[in-house]
């Protein structure tokens, strides 16, 4: 399903490919990874674990959402927005995002006012439902958001508000939880054992993923063919374990940053999922990749000439779908004054996937190594694939730096300085008071 | 108008932050780019020699255009591109992106079937101009994309197709000027002595950012302030000169990845430009820093958490505009049931600002070290001031390491395997026929 393969000036004399040596070590990041019930690990199990009945209630709810909404405003930040976002881009025409759904919006991921008065204005002549996403409901930029659209609910369905607030939060805890049980807000519930980074594929992703018009059956087949090839305790048939090890080699040998490229401009909201996911997961004990993200053939022209010949601190990982069903031909022109006939009558995406190949020569003749990951084609199935492997390969690759996959201790330090900062300003407030 | 600051977790003990050691140096590269007459070094001196004519001939064409047209399509790729997107994006509202002008879609950029297939249907049922943009009119993905729009608009417009077609390059060489030539189309000139990640200020970016309702006059106003304020040979005056010496003192520290990083999500595409500006500036002879860029509060909760605690090879570079006229205030509810009444009736940018203050002392305390530029106001002469600010900036950082600013020829490499992959298939193409 997935083939991956690696490129480098020297081929395999710099990186020994042999991944024998490693044989006992993902053997028992293999067996930790299956037993550790304590860990966030709920993801690993979901896609064969999902029943009709669960996928019926999004479902239904993603129905009746289409039928009595224009749009549908999801409130949530990092793990609660991205991957949605992600493949709603991917799977969605260019410039029309709701063939066979609705339009959704994104908000409460970051605290500009500009932003919520444009969705606010956007909203006034149109029918919406809300979907808040915190499994606590204690972030600052989703609560202040949902506050916000609450009211703004009210104000244009009275009584009637609460039927078009849907809630997707922790099954036994949280104030969000709260919020709901005493509004009567719908509930979907975010598995306990799973973190916010690796939810995309419970309600947190699958309803709005359903309400933009994209098949979550097929995106949950994919995901369940992806858990069911990547669970092979075998270096050589596990294509989830094999990245994980070039990456952590290349890592090894001083590579610094990893430059996720793709040549499809709607995968690059994909390409913000993987560095929340990766990032996150590494970025810890002062270790880990950092992970960057390009778009060609737009950056060739931009980020290009540092990749080709700047400071050698990184590595290429070209993710790549060999068949994507819109296609345009290039015409043929009479007097041939552009001197491009010689590509009369060929597709677009033909001469993208050559123009990918020259880049991979180019680059890996210029010194970067590069990982490729290429699947069969661009639908819902290969996307929830494509979900799946790197969520594994994500875990896998936290513990061969022996850093925890699951926490996040770091993000708390930003939350706690506002919230000093604003608690103080509160305090100065009301003494002037 | 521009203020600049650093803050670090020691303060100024890591960082000699007394410029005085380097006086000379930047005098003499100071002086260098004043008299570089035979380098790219047009753009130095542009704002202030641009006359009312030429100002006037941009906008005439821009009023022609927005009468008789729902859509200008831009053809170009890199600088051709970047530039325009950046300041429409910034000085445009989130959801709508043609307040007083008509809508601009980009292309050209990339060779996806799918992308062109998706941008051809949405004109069906709309009017609209094409500007081309490319000095040599020699660029793959750029002539493709002209191609195909040129022999649509011939479908569309018969023989009033040249009326609608206008042509940004050289003055003197090039493909693309003999087609215009032969065609009659119409042309805009840019400038011989200015390189495309240059080139924003010139007809290149001022056409199509016109388009979209963006007073154009107010943007060189802003630039040509900010020529003036710039050209002082004072280390201690110049914050351009100030901005290039703190990244090269952290650079020459150890730092690798210098992110970008702003608060207001509309600036994302000035992250793009700039990553292009610097990155294809400094990045040869194996130097240069990695530029990367973040949207906060987004990637709080996405990269937070390695930039708080993961490799310390990066530092962060905040973007701040001091007053952003649109904003939004939090609603007082009753029942608190969200503890979020002590930010009842405050508004949203204000919170957005201390959460930018937040954010830069628990990173600082993590050990990031931060620069900090700060504008006094989200408008359209403020982004002029910003862009000659970060262009003058990046030609002095290029020069303290001792390589090109205005060359690029690691992009040559993949265009050269490209055309040899292609020109390979169309032998082997024709001996098969």
């Amino acid at each position: 399903m997935i083939h991956l393969s690696l490129t480098t000036k020297f081929n395999e004399q710099l990186f020994d490919v042999n991944f024998m040596n490693f044989t006992d070590t993902i053997s028992s990041i293999h067996h930790h990874l299956e037993v550790a019930e304590d860990e966030l690990t709920g993801w690993l199990k979901l896609p064969m674990n999902m029943t009709i009945d669960d996928l019926n209630a999004i479902q239904f709810l993603s129905e009746e959402i289409k039928e009595n909404a224009d749009v549908l405003v999801v409130i949530g930040i990092g793990g609660s927005f991205l991957g949605a976002k992600a493949v709603r881009e991917a799977l969605s025409p260019n410039f029309t995002k709701n063939q066979n759904g609705i339009e959704v919006l994104f908000v409460g991921h970051n605290l500009s006012g500009s932003y919520m008065k444009h969705l606010i204005e956007s909203l006034h002549h149109r029918d919406f439902y809300v979907n808040v996403i915190s499994k606590s409901g204690a972030t600052l930029e989703t609560s202040v958001a949902f506050r916000i659209l609450r009211q703004y609910s009210v104000e244009r369905y009275g009584q009637n508000a609460k039927q078009r607030v849907i809630v997707t939060t922790d099954p036994e805890n949280g104030l969000l939880r709260e919020i709901a049980i005493a509004q009567g807000f719908r509930r979907l519930d975010i598995p306990s054992n799973i973190g916010g980074r690796y939810s995309l594929l419970t309600p947190v992703g699958l309803l709005p993923i359903s309400v933009a018009g994209i098949n979550i059956t097929e995106i949950l087949q994919g995901a369940c063919q992806a858990a069911i090839d990547l669970e092979v305790d075998d270096i050589e048939k596990n294509e989830a374990y094999r990245y994980a090890l070039l990456r952590y080699k290349l890592y090894s040998h001083g590579y610094q940053v990893e430059l996720l490229a793709s040549f499809e401009p709607r995968l690059s909201y994909i390409h913000e999922w993987w560095k929340q996911l990766f990032g996150e997961s590494e970025g810890k004990d002062k270790k880990g990749l950092f992970p960057a993200s390009v778009n060609y053939s737009t950056d060739l022209h931009s980020l290009g000439q540092f990749i080709q010949e700047g400071n050698p601190l990184l590595f290429e990982t070209f993710l790549h779908f060999n068949n994507i069903s819109e296609d345009y031909y290039i015409p043929f022109n009479r007097v041939d004054d552009d001197d491009l006939n010689y590509l009369s009558h060929r597709s677009l995406n033909e001469i993208n996937a050559i123009s990918k190949q020259g880049t991979v020569l180019a680059h890996a003749q210029g010194g970067v190594p590069i990982i490729q990951i290429e699947l069969e084609k661009l639908d819902a199935f290969h996307i929830g694939y494509l979900i799946y492997f790197f969520m594994k390969a994500c875990a896998i690759s936290a513990y061969l730096i022996d850093v925890n996959p699951f926490n996040q201790p770091g993000v708390e330090a930003y939350k706690s300085k506002i919230s000093d900062l604003l608690n103080l300003e509160s305090i100065v407030n009301l003494v002037a008071e």
